[in-house]
């Protein structure tokens, strides 16, 4: 039995990943889904990305895991390797699934283009609170295009807006992915365009990883909607020692 | 029921779309698979790209054609966006399937690399009459490499010469397909190689469709001949809301 | 009935493709699996590429091998390179499998990047017999990927210590593969991530070959190992007419 930890990403919790974690209990594993600070209900949406590591951090610390497969989708990659900077001894390998991979002094804005960075501040423009919600266009084309429209509408129903600060922040790690001596994975599903097309996941920013093993899957960035099973094998298959 | 209008690619004529349109038809909807003017039997092979796109305006108009899903294989991808810049208000969702995506000014010939453009000049030069053959092992390789030998004889034969000029034209267009107002699709087949393999179809011409959904499948460039239930899928993936 | 000699990579022997081979049997076709000079037992770890080359020519001699489609591995595509250049009328068809493709004065190494090279001659400095092992983090996370670890530990098992010299030898060959006059086929595992990732097996080094079919499958570096029976039907999609 492998204890899994999975950590959502920006406009999710971690209720959006149960179908998946049910899927790989069924397999025998120990798997948890802690929403991370500024997704929680009633979170302070001036949420910075220091206190969204911190809060996972302290989930560790407070269930007292180890030797666990942490698991990070999209912006929960920014979210572990802070936590993995950190707590390295509670960790047993480090997955990230189409996920932002940052070093030192990067905030996962830097790691865009310029044209997005700017279209993702007008977005946040429009709202007072400090947060960023995905027009649904974005979300249905660019986001979950291997789904059919009612799948698209329920699981954007399902989102909440998320801390824009968590975005701006640049992490501050003592080691750089490439040089955490733990066990990484890369999932890339091969339709995911959210990431700039001409700048893909992989190998982009898998190659931050140094030596990494990588799983690849059809499939696109809101996989854990649209084909459960499939990322549940993946995460399995990358998480294994 | 949806309503799709299916343009074929270089070479051909709608002929060889019909399986591909009868298993979408097999789904319940109306499909249609004209001929563009220059690939039609008897027509002059000096035929432009401008009576081309003129050619299926003029079939939607005869047809009273409206909420079409309009696809485009390769060289079709000229078509639908002359097309859609002229009546985009019969068009629902425009389709391009491993299509050229020209902007304003550009000829298919343009995004191509130079020696292909003189490799395909000298081809042209060999005949007398306008139109351009493709030679049988560069089919047989690069277009057609999912298939055993005896399908590519086959539908080699059913190719007729294209006319060069609808390549060599630039095309004129009010507003390029980034700014077209209506839902796009880009389908890949992750093994077409008749693009040249450091510019692949996807993303350096999808991506010039600003914001779009991306379907991705395994095949050739003439899935058509060699997998019609793969891309009569796909084209329902990518052709729905 | 076609005949098809299967040329391995390094580290490798013949053995490690009699999987594959049975599987192409099956099919009614007949298969050899010569192992190259340096990585027989007994052979000198000082064996430099045109020793490998040669071994492998007066092999198809010796056996009077004609019409044979010829499939390298990886370091094996140095190999078959160097053999056709000097038996081509041997040869009905060449097939890459995530193979290097080497030019006229070109070393494996030279298809690397800068600190790959050093890092393998690091590696090969650790031991005095001319020879260099694959650690086996690197073995299991990179070439291995899509395996468990048990199969990843026996597979590490059958390697046997590479000679260095065939790394860092430049071929000489009269012909470059692109003006070959032979039918290419490359076979790409799209996720081998062996080769540097922003420097993939295709189309980096299979564009070398002018004119190529090409095969993708899901797969690892490894897929011998792996998938058999993946890379078996790959190999009969790669090497028929």
């Amino acid at each position: 039995m492998a204890k899994y930890v999975l950590i959502h990403g920006a406009w999710h919790t971690g209720a959006e990943l149960e179908p998946v974690a049910s899927l790989i209990r069924a397999m025998g594993h120990d798997v948890q889904t802690p929403t991370i600070k500024g997704n929680r209900p009633g979170d302070a949406k001036t949420t910075g990305l220091a206190e969204a590591i911190e809060s996972i951090i302290e989930y560790l610390e407070e269930t007292g895991a180890e030797d666990v497969i942490l698991v990070g989708h999209s912006y929960g990659g920014m979210v572990i390797t802070g936590v993995a900077d950190r707590v390295l001894h509670r960790i047993r390998r480090l997955v990230y699934w189409n996920a932002f991979v940052p070093n030192d002094g990067e905030s996962l804005l830097d790691m865009g283009l310029p044209h997005q960075r700017a279209a993702m501040e007008a977005l946040a423009a429009e709202r007072s609170d400090g947060s960023i919600i995905l027009p649904f266009p974005v979300w249905r084309e660019a986001f979950i295009n291997d789904g059919d429209l009612e799948l698209a509408q329920r699981a954007y129903n399902a989102l909440n807006p998320h801390p824009m600060q968590t975005f701006r922040d640049k992490i501050s790690l003592s080691t750089n992915p490439a040089d955490m001596q733990v066990g990484k994975s890369y999932i890339n599903c091969t339709e995911d365009i959210a990431a700039p097309h001409s700048h893909p996941w992989h190998p982009r920013l898998s190659e931050k990883l140094g030596l990494f093993r990588l799983v690849q899957i059809p499939g696109s960035h809101e996989i854990c909607f649209t084909h459960p099973d499939r990322i549940a094998q993946a995460v399995i298959d990358a998480g294994r020692d």
